[in-house]
Parts: structure tokens; C-alpha cells; sequence
């Protein structure tokens, strides 16, 4: 089995919040969402039925737990959570906060126009809020 | 808390097709994509990480066997999950086998087009073939 490598346009499109047991926490950058990424660190794996039962079980307590965290720090109206990979195939879990605000509402966030970059102290100041928070998790 | 009820666009838009042991399984009347939606038969829950872990394992398990088990049916070329919720907050889980030729590949199905409902015997043959499926997973 090849090493994990996290796939170049979840590169491009994110940046790195944490590492958590088993995956990866990404943050899209694009400021009209808080829009999290969670990519298991496992090499080749397209389905989450792919994974061991064990790491399945690891993955969604973790999105749940992210899920809750974010929810809880920016106040959204509903969680989005969602496993597409149409476009990108490495197996990886968007949990987005919404707002019935948002840019989006009540459609979903993908393929909705243009992402906007978070200015560099916004940026900065989420990330690390959001480390402090996800290091707190029990997992 | 109240009795779980069915919310009534999930009934009118779907079709049921099993109970497991959490959820019920509900295929969408819409013969553009094999979909699924699970519905946590608990009452009052709209976000995932409102259910007791021991029920969000069950979902979870439940998801993937189903996801996999539609995938071997029908034989998709990519499975969509998705925990969304933006219109209806009853938590419901959709599981979708997509294909590189279909309607909405590659963006997202939910609120592209209008649902072409089956024939009913393409219906019915349908459900009765997932039926058996969904009875010989061990959950």
C-alpha cells in the first residue's frame, strides 16, 4: 500500500488545522462558510465502506466531535456533513457550519460560486481558535 | 419526547424499504439516481452529535452497510453521503449511487432538476431487490 499523501487540490484549497488519531483536519479556505475537511490519513481509499470497521468508527466519532466543536464555536443554524468525492476521489468528510444567512441557504455549499480567501488575520485567528478547540476533544 | 413520526415531505417524496435496527430506510421516488435516505427512527433529533454515541455507531454502521450494499446493486461509480438537513431537521442521512453519465455528475444532486418518478414496475422491483439485500446485512 502506498504512503498517504493528501491529494494536491485539497492542498491548494486548504490549510492544515490538525491532526486528530485518524484524520487530517482541513480548513477550506473560503471565508463564506466555516467549512471544515476531515481526510483520513490512509493511502488509497476512495469509499468510507473501504475503511476497517475500527477506522470507520474512528471517522465519525471524529466528524461528530468536529461537528459539535465548530457548531459550538461559530453558532451555525444546522450542520452539513457530507462524503461526495465526485471530483476529488481520496476519501474525504466535508462538515460545514450553515447559516439560514448564508450565501448558499438552503442549497448546498458545493459548486456555489466562487470561494473567497480569508483575509491573513482572520485566518490566523480561526485556525488557531479552532486548534485550541479540537486539541480539548476526547477522542 | 415525542414519538418518532416520519417528517411528512420525507414521506411524500420517498418510499420505505426496510427497518433496521436504527433507521429507516426510505428510497426517494426519483429514478434519476439510486437513492437512499436513512432516518433515525428517534424523535426531536436534527444533528448527528445529538444522538447518544451508542446510536450514532448504529447509524454510522448502518450508513456504510447500506451505502455498499446499494453500490453492489447497482454498481455506481462513486457513493455520495450526505447529512444535510437545510430544508427538512429531522436528521436524515442520504446515501446515493452516482455515475459518472448521470443528471447532476459532478456537482451534488440535491436541488438540481426535478424528480422523475419511477414506473411502478421498475418501483417495485426496485424495492423488492434492495429489501432482500438490506435483510441479509449483519447489523
Amino acid at each position: 500500500m502506498d504512503r498517504f499523501e493528501l491529494h494536491p487540490r485539497l492542498a491548494a484549497d486548504t490549510l492544515t488545522v490538525a491532526e486528530l488519531p485518524l484524520c487530517r483536519v482541513l480548513l477550506m479556505n473560503d471565508a463564506r462558510y466555516p467549512w471544515l475537511i476531515l481526510v483520513p490519513a490512509v493511502a488509497d481509499i476512495s469509499e468510507i465502506y473501504a475503511l476497517d470497521a475500527a477506522d470507520q468508527a474512528r471517522l465519525w466519532r471524529e466528524v461528530s466531535a468536529v461537528g459539535e466543536a465548530l457548531m459550538a464555536y461559530v453558532g451555525g443554524d444546522k450542520l452539513n456533513v457530507g462524503a461526495l468525492g465526485n471530483q476529488v476521489p481520496q476519501l474525504h468528510i466535508h462538515v460545514i457550519a450553515r447559516f439560514t444567512d448564508d450565501a448558499a441557504w438552503p442549497g448546498p455549499v458545493w459548486g456555489q460560486g466562487e470561494a473567497r480567501p480569508y483575509d491573513d488575520v482572520t485566518l490566523s485567528r480561526r485556525i488557531e481558535a479552532l486548534r485550541k478547540r479540537f486539541a480539548a476533544l476526547e477522542l
